[in-house]
């Protein structure tokens, strides 16, 4: 008798409730427990290093094995206190949405396959599309990541203005471009000779006088500029490129315009959002992160492109044992979109999440996290021997502490510091960049169910460690 | 008061085990279901085309909308007689597995942020390692799925044996070989003109003479032979390209040897696929995808590479925003070992459930995939006006009606057709492939829950439909 990897009713219900009431549990309990906890290499192995066992165990013992060493070794990107990084404030709706797409196993790349789940991805990309203000024509996909949808974008730029000849090729952006355009260009055969990295100004935004020159020089040189990368919410500060300006001389230079909104174009949700980022709606090419600031779990971004029909003009395949599946007028197939044939119905959970919350639930949540950031500023304004670097911009803050009498070298040490203290602690959880070379504390605040104690309270355990430090 | 996306605790368990009994209504009732249901454009457009809703709904009736709309219109690719493309025959553990590591929203891209899930991914590539006999040396990443995996592989390929100079660079595949590849490689930047899809042999493999001839051409001509793709069970048929000679070829002569093992590697978890892949431990790069014949929900899928340290080498970033996460002495990042920095918490449901079913469970379950193929080979034979094309192997079946006197273009016509009756009558699906210019069906028989009666009734089916065809 084989085995066919099959549960009875009974134990797939029991394994079932067991998991709802560790994720109920997860959701209930997470303000109350530390932020992260961490454990070394060694320790790990001993515990978790085992052949692959031979017969199987029974599943609720797993259960425990993972509470005990997996689980509970994790930093919470959920956790209402998570300030670091980008945080995920997920939620429990689209958790839940994610187990239905994992549990009836959608296949989303192909209409023949996923005629229901195809128009719900389409719908979906159709608000965000919307949201952002980009034209009826434009289209999109939904991907792992930031990283992926900057590249599948770039793949797509590469494709419509230069018909993937890139010899001679140069993109354009800012020093405080995230690093995956960067890693996404070399993916796709550029070399670093071909990227120019322009000096940001005093607003950590992308200077347009340097970006004309530096495209200038390239083209007195022979060289072919194609296409610039802007920001809609940098990862450091928050920081908006100047999108109204950049539209205007793209298009006049016929360059292409991708704009890695990866964080912040989720702000087009809430009002003032939608003010800061005028213009967005007139790229050519757009990422977006659902798992970032509209609160679903990983992996959700979603790469908007103007003309929908460049994205299958970039990706299209057709093998012979797919001929079943080439599509009938107006179904879509979304594996010819992009790099992926076997995807997930990423989409559901952003869907079903907008349905049970609707967009006045997301648009308020979304402005939390701008109004978290600006009481992180009050609250280092009050204290002494600090300092806010950047002033609160779409859930961003970044600041540092800066005693008096204390060399450069020194301010640096302390500052990186205190992130290490603030891990040992784990009451909360922040992290440290470095702007114009000095190493500065970061808060971003963008979880709705972060309290102003929460955030309050953090900057008081950060003044008194300081304290600590120096003595 | 703002909005935080919270659901009450009684909220949340009473859609998490309504979520629950969904699933277990699905595992338990799909072999009764119609294997398929599609619904077209206009349709699914007047029931879910919607604009954003402005206010929540109840999350149980959002639940109804989706049975009754989009769960309903696909493709159970986990059927038991689904055999079409490649069947991803999942189970319920690794489906608990997903909604757990959606639930604990795991980032599983650095040590800091998840030591626990990264040592069990380091576990996991592991034990994949050893069924495939890599050497220690070697390592690897999860990744999305197959497409994603040969491309990671070809990049890293491009890095250590290029340099990432790609001038005048050529790859060799043979003509069987998964369009993935071809993608991959235009993505990174490679022209047609430097990819050599070379004849297969009789029986679908690599032509070893002709891609000898193929390569001292070019090197004749100037180019730079620097990567071999072979197969390791194809889609089409099944076929294993020569993998022991292929790598003493590639050894000799300096060429990078990657595998797309995407479907087949995993035969190496039974004693007749470990013999039908010998040589495979001697690759450069090798893809695995679980979510085919591990038995895993979509998307996870492996890439491995002989040297771990090619992965960082190739991929490695490190921006000022991230250098509080960079590793200690024994810490892995797998941020840094391919293009995603945002991860998910791909290998748990591997993991969970080798721990649940043993790999004695596996191992008979990748076993009936093989004989499941043997039954339809044999069943075909018994019946006249049918011919087998290439027999059973690696769970691959491909075969084709032809009645005395039809032409060529006739036959190729009823074996498509046949595809579409079985669409429509919903038993079972199959899929058509093209071999040598002939349309042909295929039966890809890997999921184990899969009967004799269902492989049989299906070939009985398809019979009559071709007598009713022909009338």
């Amino acid at each position: 008798m084989p085995s066919t990897l099959n549960l009875s009713r009974e134990d797939m219900r029991a394994l079932g409730y067991r998991v709802i009431d560790m994720l109920v549990e997860h959701f209930e309990e997470l303000p109350e427990k530390p932020v992260t906890r961490k454990a070394n290499r060694p320790t790990l192995e001993t515990r978790l290093r085992e052949a692959i066992p031979e017969h199987g165990s029974n599943a609720l013992e797993v259960l425990d094995q993972l509470r005990q060493n997996v689980f509970s070794n994790i930093m919470h990107t959920d956790h209402p206190r998570f300030f670091a990084f980008v945080p995920s404030p997920s939620n429990f709706v689209s958790v839940m949405a994610d187990a239905l797409a994992s549990g009836f196993n959608v296949f989303a790349g192909t209409w023949l396959e996923a005629s229901g789940p195809t128009q719900i991805e389409l719908v979906t990309i159709d608000w965000l599309r919307q949201a952002c203000g980009l034209p009826d024509s434009a289209g999109g996909l939904f991907v792992s990541g930031g990283s992926m949808a900057n590249m599948t974008a770039l793949a797509v730029a590469r494709h419509v203005k230069l018909g993937n000849r890139i010899e001679g090729a140069v993109v354009y952006f800012s020093d405080q471009t995230h690093s995956s355009i960067e890693r996404g260009l070399r993916v796709l055969g550029f070399q670093d000779h071909q990227m120019r990295k322009i000096e940001s100004d005093d607003c950590f935004r992308l200077d347009i006088s340097a970006l004309e020159r530096a495209i200038e020089a390239d083209r007195a040189a022979g060289r072919v500029p194609f296409c610039v990368v802007a920001n809609a919410g940098t990862t450091n500060a928050g920081a908006i490129d100047p999108l109204l300006a950049l539209a205007d001389y793209c298009h006049q230079e016929e360059l292409w315009l991708h704009v890695d909104g990866a964080y912040g174009a989720a702000a087009v949700f809430c009002e003032r959002g939608q003010a800061l980022l005028d213009g967005l709606g007139r790229v050519d090419s757009l990422s977006l992160d659902p798992h970032k600031w509209l609160f679903q779990p990983y992996e959700i971004a979603c790469v908007l492109v103007r003309e929908e029909r460049w994205l299958k003009e970039t990706f299209h395949i057709l093998p012979e044992y797919l001929e079943d599946i080439e599509g009938k007028e107006g179904e879509v197939n979304f594996c010819d979109h992009g790099i992926q044939l076997t995807r997930g119905f990423r989409a559901l959970k952003l869907w079903m999440s907008l349905q049970v919350f609707g967009r006045s639930g997301f648009q308020e949540a979304v402005n939390q996290g701008f109004e978290m950031a600006e009481v992180a500023e009050t609250a280092v304004r009050e204290l002494s021997n600090w300092e806010v670097v950047t002033p609160a911009q779409m859930g961003i803050m970044t600041f540092r502490c800066i005693p008096k009498d204390l060399s450069p070298e020194k301010v640096n040490w302390l500052n990186r510091e205190l992130v290490e203290e603030m891990i040992a602690d784990g009451f909360a959880m922040i992290s440290s960049t470095v702007l114009r070379g000095q190493t500065v504390l970061r808060m971003c605040t963008i979880n709705p169910r972060t309290t102003e104690a929460d955030v309050r309270e953090t900057i008081n355990r950060l003044d008194d460690m300081s304290k600590g430090l120096l003595q």
